[in-house]
């Protein structure tokens, strides 16, 4: 295994790395993701994961395995079975998933899986998304006197999101919803419904940090009503930072309409 | 300015880099992080923020700006006003942030100073420790099953965390608190009151991703009343998650006992 700080870690033959990738651009890679990458037998990426940040691991053999473009999603104990039999083989293995690898999306899952079967490996934290999209739109998730904190949760499906939503004093913090684009009428009816003002400022950051990034702002009650392209993956925010937004604090001076297309 | 994707940006004279210095070691600093650092002419550094990584810029005067060690901390207004007078005699100035800029800190402050100034600047997201400490002790935030999201707030002072905490239903998501150490039994006495269980588990991460890093565990009660070295900074995580520290997700395999002194 490795020690404390990784300083002198070389990563050997017959091991996972599960490596954030951040939220897109390849820049936004932490230094050992790089490292990872480049010395990879083989990579099983998420979906979402930019193409020039695959393309880093130039030997290895790549394969996705997210659900997206039409296609089914390969099935996690499939991933799973791939991951280990390649370890077992002595392969340096990636798994290479959006953000960071603990925040959302089963990062841990696999980590225990691999415990338990005895593989040795390593996480690799990852710039998560949750706060790298708000920025590049010019929303801090925090900001003295609007919110001394936030919230992130998936907008996956109602049984992640509803507890969690449902249990927030309205207005007390920033929320951030992952994977939830799909659900947004859902998630802002939510939190209308748990007290939330109905001209709470929201956004949704479409694509961030890749070259189709736009961001839509407007109030919860448009969040719900709204019609938005819901083709790229999108990162929602609600609470008063959004109003930030117009200071133009991300690396963003000119925010892009969004098309109204898609369903409502 | 600089454009999406920041593809084609050389960094100019005269300009504000808010960069983002990860959880402390430098393999988990971005690529762009690292870049700017090289390329700088000051840099203005957080206390807290790992010596490998201030020496990432070599070419650079380097001033360390926050409270720790005993001195006094440079105040906040005396900070712009360095970073604003060298961008304006076209230095290059990396403003180095512990974990991301925009997570707590400050960092929207000062971006927001820097706008209102028209001094041309961008911000560098960096790994938030928010979420890196607890990997580091194999605590991932969220987990299929256990919590599917998590909060951060700042500990820093009660008219911070109060709000937030308080606003939270027990036990339906993961609490992270940063900068909250010292603060550690009125939080712990916070969540109690609002009707978190006693044998909530609870984490103390300190000096994550440095040598020194090591893991306390107990339950909220314990957090209250445990007598805690709190000479090294602190990341609290709060929920069930904190069990499978002992699965061992992370990248160490031994916790690390935590020396009883300091104040209680």
């Amino acid at each position: 295994m490795i020690g404390k700080g990784n300083d002198t870690f070389t990563m050997t033959h017959g091991f996972v790395s599960l490596v954030g990738a951040g939220p897109g651009h390849p820049d936004l890679l932490t230094v050992r993701a790089v490292d990872r990458l480049r010395n990879a037998d083989l990579v099983l990426y998420d979906a979402l994961v930019a193409p020039e940040v695959v393309a880093l691991a130039e030997g290895a053999q790549r394969f996705c395995v997210g659900k997206r473009a039409g296609r089914k999603s390969v099935q996690q104990d499939t991933i799973l079975r791939v991951m280990m039999r390649a370890a077992k083989r002595g392969r340096r293995v990636v798994r290479l998933k959006c953000g960071d690898p603990y925040v959302l999306g089963r990062g841990a899952e696999e980590a225990l899986a691999l415990r338990t079967a005895g593989i040795p490996f390593e996480v690799v934290q990852g710039v998560t998304t949750a706060v790298a999209a708000p920025a590049a739109a010019g929303i801090p998730v925090t900001h003295r006197g609007l919110a001394s904190g936030f919230v992130v949760v998936s907008g996956h499906d109602e049984k992640s999101f509803l507890p969690v939503l449902g249990s927030l004093t309205p207005d007390t913090l920033t929320v951030v919803v992952l994977m939830g684009l799909s659900n947004r009428q859902a998630i802002a009816t939510c939190l209308l419904k748990y007290g939330w003002q109905p001209d709470t400022p929201a956004a949704v950051i479409f694509a961030a940090s890749t070259p189709r990034e736009r961001t839509w702002t407007g109030s919860l009650t448009d969040l719900r009503n709204a019609r938005l392209d819901d083709s790229d993956p999108g990162t929602i925010v609600v609470g008063s930072v959004v109003n930030l937004h117009n200071a133009a604090l991300g690396n963003e001076t000119t925010p892009v309409a969004v098309t109204a297309k898609g369903k409502s």
